[in-house]
Formats: C-alpha cells, sequence, structure tokens
C-alpha cells in the first residue's frame, strides 16, 4: 500500500481527494493536515465522510514523511512551502496554481508577484493526462490544471492540433460556486448568490495564461490562418457564475478553417481521444442531453466534450463540461498519481454520475 | 379610460399583460380569451391575480371591439387570424414573432414555413421603443421583438450606430425557463431541467433574423473593417438553458474598432440611452452587483447593460440583462401602448425590483 | 408630505423598507442611516434602487428630526438606543425584537439578557394590523412582529379566538435565507446553503414567544380542552431551512375540537379576514397552486392561509405563507405607519406578485 | 455471476438499479425492458450511463428467465402482471407498491381499488433490511417500502419498539421532485416546480398505511399511554414539495413519554442501529450539519437519523433523511438482493456522498 499525505485538506479540493482516496484499494491516507481543524475527526470538516473514516487532521507543522504528497493550497502558499514540502516524499502533486506555469514573467503577468521559485517551475508537469501522460509517468513534481483552464484545453487540444480552427477563440464559461472555496463572503452569501448570472470576470482570466501555454505547444493552426506564426493564440474567457455549486460548462466560440466539416471534427476528436477512459463525446441528434451536462457529471472524473458547426454563421462551437472537483482537481491529481505510481489509470475514479440529479 | 383585450391570455406573456394592465391607471381590461380557461376567472391560470380582479376568460369566438388589441399566440398562428383581429380593434399589439421581420425570405428561411400574410408584414413596427420611438406613435400595428433579440438589439444598437465594432458579434445568452411557455415537457421536467447547463441551441438561433434586421439598418461599423459593405451583419448566437425561471443575461463578445476607448464607448450609450427611462448601464468597480444581473431585473420593464475593454485579447465584451416576461415581452408591448396612446411612456411599469431575491 | 427616515438602512429590512417607501406617494424618505456606507449612494447597498434615487447614507449620529422613524436593528440593540432615538420622532416602527414583548421576564428567559428598557416594554404595539388596527391607530410605538411569528399568529389566530382547536399546536417553518441578514458565514456560504432542508432549529425557536403573548390574549381554545385555564398554550415551533431567498412557508399540525367541521373553519376565518385587504384564503380543489405558495408572494403584503382537514388522523393543517420580508417585516412596518397617520392602509403595498418565478 | 434482470428499466428506479448494478462485482444484467425505448441503447433513457454500458432495453414481451428479476413498475401494474413474471425468476423484488401491505382491505382503502392478486401478498417480505432482515434471507418475495415510508419507518422504529414516545405522531415531509416519477405534467414544469414550498399533500398521504403495518407490529408505545391497545398507532403525514430533485427529509414531531432523557433516546437508536452499515445518528453541538441533510446523501444508501429533545414544550422532534432512489427505492432493493442471494450487504453500495453539492 502506497502512503499518501494531503497537505491542506481542510479545503473543498482536500475534501475531494479524501473522499477519492478513500476508496482506493492501493493508498493508505498517512496524514492529513489542517490549521483550523487540528486534532478534530476529518468529518468535522467533510460532512460527507462521516462514520467512513477516523482519521484525524493533524497540525501542518507534525508532517511526516510519505509516499506521495498531495498539496492543496490558496494560491502564492505552495511556492514558498515547496522547498520543505520536498523533504517529505518524492513524490508531490500540487493542485494550486503556483506550478502551472513554466515561464516565471507569465506567473508575474497573471498572479501580479514575483514567483517565489522560479528554479523549480520547469521541473513540474502540468497533470492533464490527456496531453502529458507518458511526461507524467516519469515526472516527480505535477501541478494540476486549473478546472476551467482543465477543460477548456481538453476540449480545444484536437482542434489546435488538427489546425481545424483559426486564431480567434472565444471560451464563455458557466460557472459554479465550490470553484471560489469555503471562505464565505458577500459574494457568496446565499441571499446574494442563489439565482445569480454573474459576470464576475468577463476579462482578464488568469486561467488564460494556462491555456496560452499548453495548446501553444500544440500549435498546428490552419496554415492559411497567416499571423499565426508572428502572434501567440488568440484566446479570451469570459466568466459567468450560475447558481450551481459543481461543475463548470464552457461553450466556445470558434472559427473553423475553410471547408472544415462535422467529419473533420469528429475525426480529430477520435484520434486524440478515442481510446480516453475519461473524454466522451456528446452530440445526440435527440433527447434532452444532446450536449454536455455537468450536472450528470458531479462526483465524476468525465470531460464530456460536444460541438455543432454553424454554416450559417461559419462557426465552430465546441461545448465541454466537468466537474470542477473532480476532472478539474482532486480527480485530476488522482489520475496522475494512479499513472505516477504505476496503477491502473481510472482507479478510485469510477463513480459513472447520478441521474436525475 | 381605453378599453383593451388580450386575445390568447391564459399563457405567460398573456399573464404577465394581465398583471401590467391591471395596475395600469388609464386602461380598462375588457376581455381576455382562452380557448382552455373559457368561463373561468382568470387566477386559474394566473394564481398571483388572485383576489385581484375578478375578470374570466371568454372564448375567443366571443371576442368583441375594443381600442387596442393584444395578441399573444404561439408563433405562426396569428398571422393566420390577423385579418379577422384587424376587424376588432384600430390598434394591435402583436407579441408573438410573426410580424417581427419585414422580408417575407427571411421569415420562411429561419421559420421553414411560408408567411401567411405577407402583404401586412410591412405594416408591423417592430416594438422596441429606443429604436422607434416615432414610429411607434404614428403605428397602428406593433409586432414586439423576442425576448432574446431585444436584450441583444438594446446592447448593440449604439455600438453598431457609432461605429466601434467590427463586423464580428458573438452573442452568448444564458436563458431562463419561462421562455419555453407554459407546455410541459420531458425538457422542462423538474428533475431533468432543475440545475442544468444545457446547450440548447448552440447555433441557429431563430432570433438572429430580427437582430440582423434590426441593427443592419442602424449600420454603421468601423469603416476600416472592410467587408461591411459587400456581406451583412455577421452575427452568431449560442443560447444556453440555465437554472432560473425569469431572465436572459446576454454575454456579447466583440471586437473593437482600433483605438477604441472605454470612454467612446460610455458616450455612445449615453448618447443613445441617457433619457430612456429604462436602459441603465451598470458598470461599476465595486461591490457584487457590478454588472447587469437579471434577478435584480425580475418584474421590472429595466434593460441593464454593461461592459468590459479586455486590452490583452482586443475585446469588448457587453453584457445586457433584462427579465424576458417584461422588457422582453408584456413590459415591451405596454410601453409601445403607452407611446401609441399618448400615455407617459412608463406609466404602469413602475415596478422596480427586488433584493434580495 | 410626512418625513420619515431609517435608522439601519443598509440591512435587508432596510432595503426593502426604502423600496417600499420609495414608491409611496405620501412619504418623503429624509434621512437613511448606515455606519459602513455613509456617504454612499443607497443603490450601493441595494442595488436594485440603482437609478431611482439620488438619496444617499448618512451617519447614525447625523440624524435629525422627522416625522417617523423606522429603526432596522439587529437584535438587542434598539433597546439601548431608544431613550435617544424618542427625541427624533414622535412615532416610532422599530422593526427588531426588542420591544415585541411586552413581559421582561420572557424576554430574558428568551434572548438570554436583561431587557434594557424594560419600562418602555409596554408602550409599544405589535405590529400586526389585523390583530391591532385600533390600537395602531392611536400607538406612538410599533414592534413589527417576528417574520416567523407573524406567519404563524395570523395563521392562527382565527382558531384560537374562536375555539376550534385543541391545545396542542405544532409550527413546522420553512424558510428561506434572506431571514438571517446580510452577514455572510459558513452556514450561508452558497456550496453550503444551496439545496439544503437544514433542520437549522428543530426545537427552541425564540418567536415562539411572540406567538404566545399574542395567541393567548386571544385565547378561547375548545372549552373541552379542559387544560387551557391552568397552563398556557402548548406551541412548538420546528424550522427548515431550505433552498429559497425570500419567503416562509408553516405548516401547522393542529388537533381540531370534537365535531369541527371545514364550514365552521371557513367561517371563522371569514369573519376575522373577510375585510382584510392582505389577507386571501387559499384553498382549491384543482390546479397546482391549491394552497399558499411563498414563491408567489415575493415582494407582496399578503399572507396567504389555506387549511386541510384530517378526517384520518383527526387533524388539523393550516399552511400560511408570507414574504418574510414584506409582511414579516417592511411591508407590515409600512402598513402600521399608514394606520398611524391616517393613509390608506395599502398605499405603497399593491404590488401583486409575479407568476411564473 | 447472478443474472439479474429488470422489468421496466427506463423510469428513475430503472435507471437508479442500472447505475448501482452496473457496479456491483457479483452480478451481470441480463436483460432490461422498455416499452418505449426498445432496441435502444440504456443510456438514451439514462444519460449518466453513456460510454458505461452498452447494453440494449429489450421489449417487455421479449423477457427471459434470470436468477432475480427487479420489477420496477407504476402502481397498480405488478400486481397484473406478477403470475406472469413469477415465471420468469425465483427471486423478484419489486420497487413498486404493489405488494407492500399484507392486508387486502388497507390496499383497497388507500389505493381505491381492489388489489388484483390478494393471494399472493403474504408471500412478500417487506424490504426495509433493518426491520427484516432474517425474513428477507429467506425470502422469493420482496415488496421494496416506498420512499417516504422508509426513512419515517426507520425514523420511529427504535422508538416505538422501546416505548419511548406517545401514540401521536406527525410526519412533516420535505420532499424531491423525482419521487413523482420521469412523466412531465403542469406541476412538474420547471418555471411552476421551481422554488416552490408546495403543500402537495397535507393529509392522506398514502405511505401513512406502509407506516402503521410496519411500526404496529413492533408497538411497544408507552404503556402508560392508555389508548394504545384499543386504537391504531396515530400517524398524519403532511408532504410539502421543495425545490430539490433527490432526496427526502422528514421532521418527525412526537410526544415523548414522561421522564424520558436523551441518554434513553441514544440508547434506543444505538440498540437498533449500532451495527447497521447504513444508518447514521447525526447530531452534532457544532457545525452546519448538526441534523441528516438529503443534499450529502445523494447517491448514497444511507439513512441518517437525528433528533431533539424540547424541554420546554415536551416535544422529541426526530429528523430523518435519506435519497429517495437509492435507500428509498433501488439501494433498498440492491440491499435486500445482496441478503437474499448471500452477498455482503453492503456490495456495490459504497459510494459515499459529496460534498459539497
Amino acid at each position: 500500500m502506497l502512503q499518501i499525505s494531503i497537505y491542506g485538506g481542510s479545503g473543498y479540493a482536500g475534501g475531494e481527494l479524501l473522499r477519492i482516496l478513500l476508496g482506493h484499494p492501493q493508498v493508505t491516507i498517512k496524514e492529513v493536515t489542517s490549521r483550523a481543524y487540528a486534532g478534530r475527526f476529518i468529518h468535522a470538516a467533510h460532512p460527507n465522510l462521516r462514520q467512513v473514516s477516523e482519521l484525524k487532521f493533524i497540525h501542518p507543522d507534525e508532517l511526516t514523511e510519505c509516499d506521495v504528497l498531495f498539496v492543496a493550497l490558496p494560491n502564492k502558499v505552495s511556492m514558498t512551502l515547496m522547498p520543505e514540502l520536498k523533504k517529505k516524499a518524492q513524490k508531490i502533486i500540487d493542485l494550486g496554481a503556483d506550478f502551472r506555469l513554466r515561464d516565471p514573467a507569465q506567473f508575474e503577468d497573471w498572479y501580479h508577484t514575483k514567483h517565489a521559485l522560479p528554479s523549480m517551475m520547469s521541473e513540474f508537469v502540468y497533470g492533464i493526462a490527456e496531453l502529458h501522460r507518458s511526461a507524467i509517468q516519469k515526472a516527480s513534481y505535477i501541478a494540476c490544471g486549473g478546472c476551467e483552464a482543465t477543460v477548456s484545453i481538453l476540449s480545444l487540444y484536437p482542434l489546435v492540433k488538427h489546425g481545424l480552427i483559426q486564431n480567434n477563440i472565444i471560451i464563455d464559461a458557466k460557472m459554479g460556486s465550490s470553484q471560489a472555496g469555503l471562505s464565505p463572503t458577500l459574494s457568496s452569501h446565499h441571499p446574494e448568490r442563489s439565482g445569480v448570472v454573474r459576470s464576475y470576470m468577463p476579462t482578464g482570466h488568469r486561467h488564460t495564461a494556462e491555456i496560452l501555454q499548453e495548446l501553444s505547444s500544440h500549435l498546428l493552426l490552419d496554415p492559411s490562418d497567416k499571423p499565426q506564426d508572428d502572434k501567440p493564440l488568440d484566446i479570451a474567457i469570459s466568466a459567468t457564475a450560475i447558481d450551481m455549486v459543481r461543475g463548470i460548462l464552457v461553450t466556445i466560440h470558434t472559427t473553423p478553417r475553410e471547408g472544415l466539416t462535422e467529419k473533420d471534427v469528429w475525426k480529430a476528436y477520435r484520434t486524440e481521444y478515442g481510446a480516453e477512459p475519461f473524454i466522451r463525446i456528446v452530440k445526440e441528434r435527440t433527447g434532452i442531453y444532446r450536449y454536455p451536462e455537468p450536472k450528470l457529471l458531479q462526483g465524476t472524473n468525465y470531460c464530456d466534450i460536444g460541438f455543432e458547426m454553424d454554416t450559417r454563421s461559419n462557426r465552430l462551437v465546441v461545448i465541454g463540461a466537468i466537474d470542477n472537483l473532480v476532472k478539474g482537481t482532486a480527480g485530476q491529481a488522482v489520475q496522475a498519481m494512479n499513472i505516477m505510481c504505476g496503477f491502473t489509470e481510472t482507479t478510485g475514479l469510477e463513480f459513472i454520475g447520478l441521474h436525475p440529479i
């Protein structure tokens, strides 16, 4: 049995890691840290774990060595602790934002602070298995993708790689409330947050940087789209918070290269994802769930992707959905751990989702 | 007192007309028709009207003459009845889609049927007061805009008229369930509809035709955007149903003309809407309601509009919100009636909305 | 024009007072206080008031004299300020809990603190117009009922007064989130509060004291129910928070006196409430809104009451619904003001509610 | 591997059976019937099963023999088909209402029709394992309890068995929309169903009959409560539909026998349920999930039970929660199958639920 520990286990990502790992037959959870809950049962923070485990939180200072350490901390914290954390485990999986980017300048540009440990940025592998499986196999350090970035990258990757779209990508993201974490604020206060369609970040979303990084390295846009050589990918995100707890849906507006057919799009997705256990192409002619629907993905590690060609307006609309806390965070982390440790990739991630819900 | 009647009064639009007109001090509701509810009190269909009115539905065949007739019927029905309805009233306000377009070919293209009364299409004035106030004053027949079209047109009109954006407009609409009317289907069944982020019309939305018609006549896009002379406006809509009953929010992704500043945008909106009683520009630096929010507009006739410049990606994101049943339907109709009949334009439409809600 | 001011205007009750009073044709809002928002527009706290009023909050210390002062403060605050506030206005309407009870011992028992101004407790009239209309007419000081107490008292009053039920009353209250005010806490945090059916107060609800006080003074329970002379009313409340912002529904489980018929119940309600403008008896044989439904009451001052006899189990189930912020707080206050000041009782409270919503 | 089939597999109960059984390591799903979906993949009806199984629905007439047959049909249908179904399998688990009651007169009284197969009523064992484990072990036919009955019976059973409460029980049930099945009606139409607190069955709930049957056989109420010998249990249900898809919470209002202490209640629950894998007593002094919360139980087979003594009003309030489609239907059925077939009782039912959700 692999001994794993979680540094920062009282938040939503930590809770989801616990839920998944408690059901994982090849790991034992050795320690879980929390300053606020040290000494208390984990179900004090995560009520779904009642009677499921007698594990207690420990204070971060008490952390001992383990095989794999998961780190689930607020942005800009893990980069200051990483030198210490490296001493605790040979394999580290960071669920936060600090080591997702490889370029310190990009980090500073988007996070408005200098990176505390730029030398280590290149040691981390970006955690999306579908793009980096073989690198993850050999990696010691993983930086899981942001939830909004993960679903966007997965939705766009085959199109960009196969050169099917022009350099003009608009991501309209619909977000649940759990992605903002568990600190109550006026903006998360139920009477204010309930029923909203809140344009909380119409421009300037930080995940743009990750998406650019990941897609640019696979850049093979439509060659007739000349500017590609000179300028980076042209990607814009607008994020709208809606009345949902778990889940993200992205509606991605793209311009197809000339002559693109639906068949070409199917082919690109099948080529890249035909063997992927957690990616499903959802595009039905009938029924009410014809495209990806985040509510069906709650608790699952799936990324569902659909698309529609608009011949009138010459658009290719791509739709992607995930559970932000699973494929967008903790599930992605466990999938990466499974790969790193030589386990079956889907272990612990078998939950198939509920309907109706 | 003006005598008004409603043809088709048992649906959501009819109910909203009743709610507004029962509080209008200058009109009397003479008759309301419904096949299904003929002979029953109006509160049998509209429970909010309990104890508010003793009016009963009549069968459509019993309709007599009145001063203004509101018509609230499913698409493709009013065009077959209009010859008869014209005999009942000199002023008719149609809340359906049949007479919104002026071009029969466009109608056939988008509604997949020949128009039954093409000769009368040009007699109707499109009902958005902010664009057609003086025509409405003199009009006999009004066709109210579709709810999704109304908020999109109002959000874009100043930008298009002042030539501030390029010919490349993407409307990402988030829709409540009431816009689909009151017929239960599997797609409106609560266990299936609750919590969805359903891409129910990623492409091909019919309201595109209205938006093109209304904005094209004011077309003054950025002159440096050459293709404008040769091709029509390039507008695409993707519509996503979310867990909301009333309300629409549109996130409109546009490309600003070169050199456009935020000040230019403010100026265009102020020029066009500075004196408008039902349009508010919502763009705050602080607080949690920094952009338009449909939940605050429930029951009101406001159209709230906000925007954000994205300098990184060279975008202008415009955000518009309405209550689809008020400014998007019945409120727009009453506003038009007020103008046609020489009443103060805001009469009966004074409700300012609730918070929290 | 009457000059009114609001002491404590940035909370939900204050916002609702502003919404109602801004539309009241016989009053002018002179001042509104807020420590946190002093100097800012009222729409900074109440986004629905954008463009509706240019009023600004003032600091409480700047309050000057007015005709009627509304006080909307957290529990246990107004009792310490009342000596000062009395100097500002001859008429005071307190929306908080401090002066609802007439017995200082009861206050201490339920609020776990000694009352700061017991001498003034008897000067306040409990603000439910349907029970105390003539006292309110002559009153200088009004204490509005708690929201949960208001709907319970109104639902039960005719039954108790006419001796139709036995001394064994269970109130099962379903509550929206706005009743807890605007301070964010973990329990109001959207991911935690959304979708709950939270038994937040299964026993020990403070409003029990008000209900006992108000109903006991009208006590005329079934005389065959012997113990009534010796012991007080036997009332228990269990409160469950559900996923709703505005609104309360109480399901009241009672035991009818022997031989009670549905006709007797109708008669009692008609006798007491037949002429009441804000009380509706809702009990239909068909349709989907056969009993009171809080969502239809949002923004209205109605209290809807229904009931059902259960012959199998010898129960009389009574169902009451209100908007906690209107009839349960600010609307009740304005209704009382209208009575105190000789205005038409319904002025400013005409909103009839939305459907669908 | 056990061969199981599902008769009536396209509804919500059938879908939930499929979800659970597809993950059960000791069974193979042989056949699933549906008239409407015959020939189509099961994910046409159950979108969460996409890419999870290639099983197709067959027409009911094509059903062949199997080891265990699950029957998920509307009320009053399985009793007409049972003679035929008995030929298909030696073990039958019926999820509907037809064989829950043992007394044909009771069935007729509550279901307003004569039972079609009264002779077989006594052959079925009521499916709640916690009450009937040993009978289930030996049974051929199981009738699963109704969802509302299941949570009520489990919440009350230890109190009744140990004689802790008086004969005066009021069950106030808060219900999700999925319990009404998948046929769209006006009452399930999203604009009408969303946000409701609908008193859809304040009296006369059919599940009363099951609860009476199950609790009466364990009757050992407080002996000082004299009438118990002469009259049946006095139980009343009021059911309120709230804005929730999955889940039931019951708030049960009871009168404790004289002198009852909290310790006595704890003891009764521990005695009966201390070893039960799917029952948890939830009663915390701190935190926001201090009592059972249905949203945490979505997808799980738990029944969470809590309680609170009210010394002021001499009440014992008991709170129970389940997922109506799991412990209330399909999970209960699989738990019974596991017992009947000698499998570990929790097999396939290990999902521990999500937080936040």
